[in-house]
């Protein structure tokens, strides 16, 4: 059988943001901006870091452009609430040849909480998978809701 | 750091349809057709017009290709409900250079409160990334319930 | 007016599968691995088979690809209760020349049901659409919940 010449994501980088706005939408999307992921056509992605994929601390990809990404988010109108959201990524010893793992979870909840979640949740993945965890990378972000508040964590996958 | 060679879209173009179905996804997959894109495979993306990228009334792609599409809908089962979507889109003064913004929303409401909604919507996040704002593209869907409606509005991402 | 170059796949595949996890979101995950498509970044698409696009009962996808999927899935947090998804594909007659239609389900009932759902929500369709079909395909999973489980069925659309 041919094989299958698909796109496979040469780097990844976290993002993570907060923000407020007028609406549910107007809140995300500022809340994307506050992650600087504002000016891409961001595509949900489920959730793996390809064979060889590299850790970028930073990133430079032109406005516009379609962009994979696994995320948690949550938006909540409720004054005074603390929400949170956090991405994880599970690295294997032999990252050169296995997948890693990407996890995200969001909830009222301190980020602390989020991030321990999210920590649990590759542990649990990657032990599934039996690989085992070289590390463990992670972001978060967490919001005290003033009107209409968002929070958004992500893991970008491009190049 | 080398430059990622990304996928930007070049044109832009509005749809919008409404209709009925015997389940909820046959109604969703009828309002795409009656939007003349239910013969597509259509992605969701979030939600930027990339600088440069022109708007065409009118589009030609063939079946089953992939689309990328910033979309708001809803599916209601009341028989009697108004329910309506709406997109727009925010052109900035600098369009060649910059990006525009599209909003989506939808509701149980009538055409008009939802056109209205994604225009101050748009307004809104054009303010909040301080462009100009040289026009407000929209389109929208109203539907009266029959059995099980649905609506849909969106911005094709395309070429 | 220039043709769009766009991506049209051109193969389809079949995929189903069952898990359990400590959390919604690792048994979703272990679902995927259960249906032989845990280790590939998967997007959500809706829901054409593209004219001349091939049956293909196996596939080999590289780790950590970009794949496109319309798809149907449930996760429950009830012990005891029964989940299952369904996809099911109308395959034109005139399937070299015409498109296919993917529709997806998911429910707390045996899988006879979502089976018998996919079915007719695929007729209703083709029926909508004024094609004839030659055939219909299609999967399910069923599952007990035990902590959380997760059932999720597919069309992989890929090559």
């Amino acid at each position: 059988m041919k094989h299958f010449s698909s796109y496979i994501p040469k780097y990844f980088s976290l993002v993570t943001g907060k923000a407020e706005g007028n609406t549910k939408l107007t809140a995300f999307d500022n809340a994307l901006l506050s992650a600087n992921v504002g000016d891409y056509n961001i595509v949900k992605v489920s959730s793996i870091i390809p064979p060889g994929c590299v850790f970028m601390s930073d990133y430079k990809i032109e406005p516009g452009s379609i962009v994979y990404c696994a995320y948690g988010f949550i938006i909540c109108n409720l004054p005074g609430e603390i929400i949170s959201s956090a991405v994880a990524v599970g690295v294997s010893n032999d990252y050169e040849l296995e997948s890693g793992l990407i996890m995200e979870y969001s909830s009222k909840c301190i980020k602390t909480v989020s991030e321990e979640k999210v920590k649990s949740m590759v542990v649990e993945g990657m032990t599934y998978r039996k690989k085992d965890i070289k590390d463990i990378l992670f972001t978060s972000s967490e919001h005290e809701v003033k009107k209409i508040g968002a929070v958004f964590s992500g893991v970008l996958l491009w190049g």
